[in-house]
């Protein structure tokens, strides 16, 4: 006999305990299940992600996202006193004339919208980081390489590190105390399509019946061993592996990317690893160099800095995205041939620096406009294609499922502010741009 | 050696073929090869079509792509003497009161953008389809399968069907006469990415390094064997069985459609398919019942009606497309089960009759908002997802495609009309949505 749920939502990854938490929450009287392939919350690729935060973003739809589910993490680290690793450590965008003139609309969006940033001239910088190179000269190795000189820098202060498995461990443990319920090691591998009106016909929907999902099977099963009013599908990377077979999309592509943890050994990198200037904390921010997006981050209870690149050409689409994420490795080469020589050139304390760790996840990118989505479909709600920033807008994404459910148009965010759900909808979507990017 | 051309055209389909001739007519000096895996142009889906015409969409993008390549066609036609087969049937829409009132937004876009629709009245209908059941009184069946009652329909006049084999030959012929190349039975395997600058590094184009795309491999082979500075992708529903490994979406999406073709055998179906009052050729037109899309078209040649119908849920999206369509089979079950029952509910004189033919080819969805995309990615240009309705958008497309490889804002559609190219962009994508469908 299946079991009966009032919802179940498919996936414990960061939208999906937030959307927990947030349906179980606002309706109490509802039986939940929370259910997810893996043995815990947030160890699909939540847990590989490098976990940053930030809320400058040039559209508006990803600011309000962003900033109200900062202000949600603040407020749970701060007065709920739950800690969950929060480092409001700062983003810092280095960048040539020519990058700075590029970024002005973006630069006027944010000031305009209340969001935070700050120049820093090329001057002060130099003074920050006696370390970094500016400029190159007649270097040779440069000019093949195409490197911009750094001539400024954007720095945003709301922006920082959490630490992700705090952060679902919270949603699952509200969403437990609130009455949910969560099935893990269970994993979901079929939507059960049924007519609304079962007649008993050999391969019943037909085209005539109208039809909706019944429910969901696990491991393999034919039928439905947990049927549900609602499902809410929060599958990441994994979204379209669910809908395709029933004919509908997600609207999301998977892409690998990859983390390389250095050690922060020796005097300078120590030392650069805990550069004042830019925070309270003392340490530095997040640095993002002027090509292919190469950044880094001090993680300083590990002496060490997470290294990483953004690669959108020429780096495939995973068309069918490994379950088991323990053999999705990182590529070696890819750190000392690609990141390597661009990380050295502008920061040469790097200069002989070992690997400590490195690994893989899985983006869920909306190809679209790389904007989350969050819509429904019949008794399905589907969110997702949070494209790398899911975390950091997790809490209002939850805010904006539980709307859904409840056909609100408006969700609250954290903070009183207010927005339209259907924006991040595919048939009424109404989005800005995000121009952005790292 | 690989050959070198300024353009390459992968896919002879409707898409492919317009493009290349419309590229090789503007740009008389540049060196073209269109390549495509099957010995001829359009026996892909193209060829698998229903190859049906309207112009009544409600969205006006719609309604401007298709009503001008149907007056080129008809020119072509007529005037050129080229015989594409073109049948002006007309497409008649049965629906109830509430089916009615649902289309009156969209029939009254079409009015006031001078699209041609007019309005059958139940007892007219009735008297020129005296065979068609219009209510099903209490009958159970009808009821168990929610047939809704005929009380009208809406009727397009400038809708039909044509021939897509001597459509494509046409487009074909004129690009060669204009000087274009073309290799068939060459499988585009893999789009080859080379850096804009090589530096003979292994693993090139590295992150560092702007990369492009340098040609096409044909067959499996490693290397380019085309090289072109310009790739047109037309690839229909294997659009992103080439983008996605390198890290690209067409945002096509790949779904299966089956057509069956139905004996006008015996003294009723015979006097069905040559119903008058509907056209001056005496035929009945294109049918679209009330119920999950059920249609069917009279194929006078042939002596028989083709019939299909609607599934979007429930059919799962194709993950990997076969590319022996001669193995892509249509499902009798389906029609026996699903269409036929609809089918003999409202036209009895279908009861009895025998399947001649089935097959079955893949629609190419754009499952944003299944309006057909064009766009620029670096040097390549995409076409596609065109979602069902390429044939009759496929003149209008090609000149698309052709302004975006001029850098022409404006494309020049049959009959003067400019359209903004654009509008079937991703990043600026500005088209209205469709709520006209079958």
């Amino acid at each position: 006999m299946p079991s009966r749920y009032d919802v179940v939502v498919v996936g414990a990854g960061i939208m999906g305990v937030s959307s927990a938490y947030y349906l179980q929450k606002n309706n109490p009287g509802k039986k939940i299940l929370m259910v997810d392939r893996y043995g815990g919350a947030g160890q699909g690729n939540t847990g590989r992600s490098n976990a940053m935060f930030r809320n400058t973003f040039s559209s508006s739809d990803n600011q309000i996202l962003a900033d109200s589910s900062i202000d949600f993490y603040f407020h749970v680290q701060k007065e709920l006193k739950v800690d969950l690793g929060l480092q409001e450590i700062g983003y810092l965008w280095l960048m040539d004339e020519t990058q700075h003139s590029k970024s002005e609309p973006s630069l006027r969006r944010m000031a305009s919208n209340g969001i935070e940033i700050a120049f820093f001239g090329r001057e002060r910088l130099r003074h920050l980081l006696p370390g970094m190179m500016t400029d190159f000269g007649s270097d040779g190795d440069a000019e093949v390489m195409g490197l911009p000189r750094v001539e400024g820098g954007i720095f945003g202060p709301k922006c920082g590190r959490l630490d992700p498995d705090r952060l679902v461990r919270f949603y699952v443990d509200e969403f437990v105390k609130a009455g949910g319920n969560v099935a893990f090691g269970s994993d979901v591998t079929k939507l059960v399509m049924a007519p609304s009106k079962p007649l008993g016909i050999e391969g019943e929907p037909l085209v005539w019946q109208e039809a909706r999902v019944a429910g969901v099977s696990i491991g393999g099963s034919s039928g439905a061993d947990v049927v549900a009013d609602t499902v809410v599908l929060a599958g990441g990377a994994w979204l379209n592996e669910l809908l395709e077979p029933i004919g509908l999309d997600g609207h999301v592509k998977a892409k690998k990317r990859q983390l390389f943890s250095v050690y922060a050994e020796g005097s300078k990198l120590e030392k650069l690893l805990r550069t004042a200037g830019f925070n309270p904390l003392g340490l530095l921010p997040l640095v993002i160099l002027p090509k292919a997006g190469v950044h880094f981050k001090p993680v300083s209870e590990e002496r060490c800095f997470w290294v990483a690149c953004e690669d959108e050409l020429n780096r495939p689409f995973v068309d069918l995205p490994e379950h088991n994420l323990d053999g999705y490795v990182a590529e070696r080469q890819y750190y000392e041939r690609g990141i390597y020589p661009v990380l050295t050139s502008y920061f040469p304390d790097f200069n002989g620096s070992r690997l400590k760790a490195m690994w893989a996840g899985l983006y869920a990118y909306n190809t679209a406009d790389n904007l989350p989505l969050a819509f429904k479909a019949g008794n399905l709600i589907v969110v997702g294609g949070d494209s790398g920033s899911g975390i950091m807008k997790g809490d209002a994404l939850g805010r904006v499922v539980d709307s859904l459910y409840r056909h609100e148009d408006e969700a609250q965010l954290y903070g009183g502010r207010d927005y339209r759900v259907s924006k991040l909808s595919v048939e009424k979507r109404d989005v800005e741009r995000e121009e952005w990017v790292i």
